[in-house]
């Protein structure tokens, strides 16, 4: 059983996700003039989210009540992080291991956040869609959405919109 | 009399202009299935063109019959160019005494062209507008479109459209 992943994340349009101080301040303030941006329907068609241990770090700063995976399955990748840390999380330690348990689990759609993660799923070959919301501003410097690459990735792009609060959506299916 | 300037400019998904080569094949060959993606319209509204040495290079390379700025004052920044080397273009040593020349001659828009170009314009204060066509591929590394800011830029989203080729534009105009 395989999975298909999609990347729905916000970034500058100079290509960051968050400041070097993981701040992401500047893409929030404009989202909530923005809606949700279709987040939430997005969430409604994933039954597994998989993030970093920064993103993590992100996801309970939000507070307990504002958790918003539901009781969906949530991986987290990190080699320091207690197995368990969380009863709301499975902690993986190498990104071999989590795909193979979101096959073995029968994992359909999946949500992978975070820069790093994202790259290493991206350079596996197991990313499908990205939806990336372009926030109208230029930050100079942070983590970067994309990196390094062993081989050029084509991409065809399914649609273009302009959303409300200056965010520019970008939806792309990878060519493999 | 000072001049407005906008950036008409390729990019990968990733934000890179050019491989580390300076190659841009990536760029052309989704470009020719795209067309001109509006850029003799954008190039019939400018009357001042700027670039680095590296994007007259390239220009160079498209041959004589090529040159695609027609008899447009064409300006290009590099302390090391002999200042007679081509009567088609003014040869600029430094990015004041390009502006303060430019504003003399009267000119109305202008277009810059070139990534370390752009920014420099970008972080005095006189880049206006963005019009970046974002080609449907990632290419990894490369010279970047955007650079270190001192601060955060904000921009407004005029337009964000698919085009033929993959081919996504984003049309912006500078806060300031």
């Amino acid at each position: 059983m395989t999975f298909s992943a999609t990347v729905f994340i916000g970034t500058s349009l100079d290509g960051y996700i968050a400041r070097p101080d993981n701040d992401i301040d500047w893409l929030t303030s404009r989202g909530e003039k923005a809606g949700d941006l279709g987040f939430f329907e997005f969430l409604n068609s994933v039954d597994a989210v998989v993030m970093g241990r920064n993103t993590y770090n992100q996801a309970l700063g939000f507070g307990e009540e504002n958790w918003p995976y539901g009781t969906r399955h949530v991986g987290v990748l990190s080699t320091t992080l207690p197995a368990n840390a969380d009863p709301r999380i499975t902690v993986y330690r190498d990104i071999d291991t989590l795909i193979t348990d979101l096959e073995t689990r029968g994992t359909e759609h999946l949500y992978p956040d975070g820069g790093r993660l994202i790259q290493s799923l991206l350079r596996a070959g197991r990313i499908d869609r990205f939806i990336i919301s372009v926030a109208p501003v230029l930050i100079g410097t942070g983590f970067p959405l994309f990196g390094d690459l062993p081989e050029d990735i084509s991409l065809h792009l399914d649609s273009a919109t302009a959303l409300s609060g200056g965010f520019a959506q970008l939806h792309y299916t990878v060519q493999k």
